[in-house]
């Protein structure tokens, strides 16, 4: 459940709320902003228990929550989460653009991506450094190797990365090197891994199963936020469904349902949605146009010599006219803004 | 299989294509405009029949089309179909809105719902005559009372309208009742229909059923145009699958997936797609950034009092927020919002 | 609801209930069997009106029943509906057979057929007459011929018939020849079609739509019922899924599930459900250890030369297997019985 | 590929077949049996290369195996990999039956279970020490208490059991107490478990995720398999569908298919595919009558006070009745039913 304070409420309110918290040997999180104070007590929710906190002075109304669903809850941070990746600014106003090639191959590929993107306002690097692949026999990756030529990449342009963590053998070298780890769709109900990105330090990006209903989808992030980390990004990429056209089904209705029930803010992948590149683009329109707040997209130097998912990637030339049909970069310097804005 | 005629083709090798056509027993259908001769021959491809058209006199090419996709294909008019319903022009640059209730209650109802239709610059009614219900015991609509309604309705406020024949049993009082005629998800398949709808001179609104692939989908188009009606208007409302957060899964991929199979335009009804009228919006403008033409929402004075699917359809209020949000799509630029101000 | 009497009822109570119905406008089904008087009155569940009827002299009680499932429910014949097609026993103890190939071909396929079949115990032939292709390109099966072929193979060897409505148009044909009316899948919810079949003197087969929910198949059989009809065979024919190792997915739990709410036969169609003839005797065996009350199979005196659903139809030797498999044919005479039993 | 020697190959033969894999730098796995001999070398096939292994001095026949599918291919093992734990036979001629509660309780509670099991015939015990909950605010299990809670009723009474390790984090713990380590199905394509499961001396148990095709599937078993384990036995426990009557859908069709392809013995688990007791028995009956290998089922001492999954538990009584019908199936021939019974 969350407790909001009244505006007026005294320090020694808020303390008696934790005092309370504490006897019934709840845990707290403090949720408040600006304007609101704010605590929240995940767990199941007590009737009982809520009358009993609503009585406390200060207190100005305690909202039930579902089970399971009390971190991520709309409710316990109303004006939404923004998430700051190097003045990136997930959850804001403007949709940011991550992009890059399904996996790390070389310093002269990401590199060359790398500035690329920078011409096209694009300023997060995606790349796969450990591959979670469906058979042995795959690329599953240069692993360690990838990090360091991202961190060299990153260090060289500006760019900042991100990379999935396929386990949580490998999280401590992706959390040391990425600026956002990734959780990739295969591995959101990995509780084991979930734990250990709620223990990070690092924003998580979230990506949900292509089976998962969105009460599984929030528990996930409840999972990861449980353990402390708040800044979890949620990512659509698709639903297993009977379609033949394209190698996932977008549910783009994820997007204002998700909104409608948490504050952490929600990216789309439509490169792994589509599984061909002719459809990327119109998914993406499609997602911004929903208010997603970004998209991830892959995309290539040479995309019929990429090591992976050689068919959905887009060139440089479809990258440059997905921004464009998209438009409004946020990602675009002040400068440039300014000069977009009549006077 | 789609036979192409060179630029100056004369009528003479014309004729031999259509003669040929008729030595070998297969219909032939017309589809030239004004830049290009192209005659359609439906049914199996045959590369050794393709070989022998594509030797006459004045053959350009011969387009070998997939079994049972032959006057809905894309290269049978690369341009696009458009249909003209009253003046408006389904499949042309600028989307079209249909929008009323689920069903046709009273006079009053649709006369206020046309009203403030129009004050929305919406000029195609919909509404429920006969309704296919789930349950033999439901609401199964006004029947000819209502087409009466529309008809009157029609007369004194101008607005074109559109309503299902659910049967052949029916189809005759609809088609002469209606602008469009429309064929029910749940009747996709119903192969009497489509064939009825083929000999109907009537633009007919075909929904894919909840469960079709794009083949189905398309095959179902093929029998009404087999049967001699160029005018179909596709529309996608949503595939059923595990998705507990939406009555159904807008299939957004759909859009583009089509347009490079079929000229004919592609409707997207939201209203279906979401069960609730929250996501409404969100997928109406998610379906036009995916390039749709056209929208069929639903919408009622008083949605809670609504004969059927109440929880899905907009108040009046709601549709103009819609309808503003669709007009000035956050990816259009500057330039092309400028134009399209009125001086 | 349902209203029950008690076993002394008197006429006069049993009269005093069909009065009151009558005052409320309501339709009365009488559902007595030897031991109980049972009174269904289809439509809403009304508890206020439900408890009148309750205090009606020699009601014993009076079972709700959810909307639009009234006439199919389980308590309207909790021992079960048998229907009795020229002796062969649906929905009594043992399973029935019937089989025969996709599309009737030719009188010689169709006599090849029978005697085959007969010998393995099976006394009902299946075989389109009409086919609901999907594309209107397809072999639509011989019509009329097809009915005239299969009333002479019955009349020269006994073996009763079921073939296919695809539509109002061609139901009087099909009913006065064929000793069972099919309504496929793709027709589950053509509520016209549905409507005719309940007003036949046949027993309907309706084929579950492989996308629809247990509510939506009962619902479809209660438009059957609702016209009179009472002698409805349901049957399950797999589901679409994401699945790819089968052409549908085999919803075995259904068959229980649908014990539980109505009384009608369940039969299972393996052959639609696997698309892959190596996998119909598995489903077969599977259907009847889950209590299915019979199958229906396709098979082919040749497969590979069938018209159509040549993968999945099985010759006359696998046939003799999937029989020895199942082992109890109920179809047998006891002398047939007793000549399988080893001495 | 598969290398299958001559029946007269000479150890000289089989050296050079291992020097040819060696210096192409492949892995290679006997997979000879008693009858022939047969190597596999995993990884992607190539036919250029097979040609050159065909060519060998003793070689019979490459078999082609599909991408990522070597090691699991039937063909690896065409008389079907037999898992023999503590006299429990999986992959033989009589199914085995695993049965048990969700989660572990109490010592009280697991005791029990194993008297009920054992005086039904059953010598596998299930229940969950380490639970992969959907949210983290539901019962975790007991953990290692659990472990050793297990420990002691199969030292009392000699009981093997089975307990899931939810992450590489509790693998070892797992693995040093339990006969059968399961792997979960929401962690089917957890790399880095399903490697670390490839190391173990245990049997491993993998459930197939409720979303994941046949070549997932398979995929995953392959996983395990690379890293040299080779006991590993699937298990179909019911995809995720549209259908609301059953938690998941029992794919029954998955069991032959899977015997075509594989040489691993395949189980089911009813419980969680159904959710609902009421269906447990009749999934159970049509899974052995489809050929599986075996079942595990939940079953506890009062399934209304399970700790998790409570709707689905069978008690005790249930549990006799599933092993009287499963022990006479209905399709047995009465020679065999005889047979089976010891003179």
């Amino acid at each position: 459940m969350i407790v909001q304070m009244n505006h007026n409420a005294s320090p020694a309110d808020v303390a008696m709320v934790r005092k309370k918290a504490e006897e019934m040997s709840m845990s707290l999180v403090d949720f408040s902003d600006e304007i609101t104070l704010r605590l929240v007590l995940p767990g199941k929710h007590d009737p009982y228990l809520a009358r009993e906190f609503a009585e406390l002075r200060g207190v100005n109304d305690v909202v039930a929550t579902a089970h399971g669903h009390c971190l991520t809850h709309r409710a316990a941070n109303p004006a939404g989460t923004i998430i700051d990746v190097r003045g990136n600014i997930f959850g804001g106003d403007l949709p940011v653009v991550i992009a890059g090639p399904c996996a790390v191959e070389s310093y002269d590929q990401m590199m060359q991506t790398a500035v690329a993107l920078s011409e096209l306002g694009i300023s997060i690097l995606r790349g796969g450094a450990f591959k979670p692949r469906t058979s042995p026999y795959d690329f599953q990756g240069l692993g360690e190797e990838a990090l360091r030529i991202l961190e060299r990449v990153r260090a060289e342009t500006g760019m900042a990365f991100i990379t999935e963590a396929t386990g949580v053998g490998c999280f401590d070298a992706v959390e040391s090197a990425a600026d956002i780890v990734q959780i990739g769709a295969r591995n959101m109900q990995n509780v084991e891994l979930l734990k250990r990105a709620g223990r990070s330090h690092r924003p998580i990006l979230l990506k949900r199963h292509f089976s998962a209903t969105i009460d599984e989808f929030l528990h996930a992030a409840e999972y990861v936020m449980a353990e402390g980390n708040r800044n979890v990004i949620l990512c659509e990429r698709g639903i297993r469904s009977f379609v033949d056209h394209a190698r996932f089904t977008l549910d783009v209705a994820l997007i204002p349902a998700l909104q409608a029930r948490t504050h952490l803010p929600i990216l789309v992948d439509p490169s792994h949605a589509a599984g061909d590149r002719r459809l990327v683009i119109p998914l993406a329109r499609a997602a911004l146009a929903a208010d997603a707040d970004g998209l991830i997209v892959e995309a290539h130097p040479c995309p019929n010599e990429s090591a992976c998912d050689a068919r959905q990637a887009l060139n440089f030339d479809d990258l440059e006219v997905l921004m464009r049909e998209i438009e409004y970069p946020p990602f675009m310097t002040t400068a440039a803004l300014a000069a977009e804005v009549p006077a």
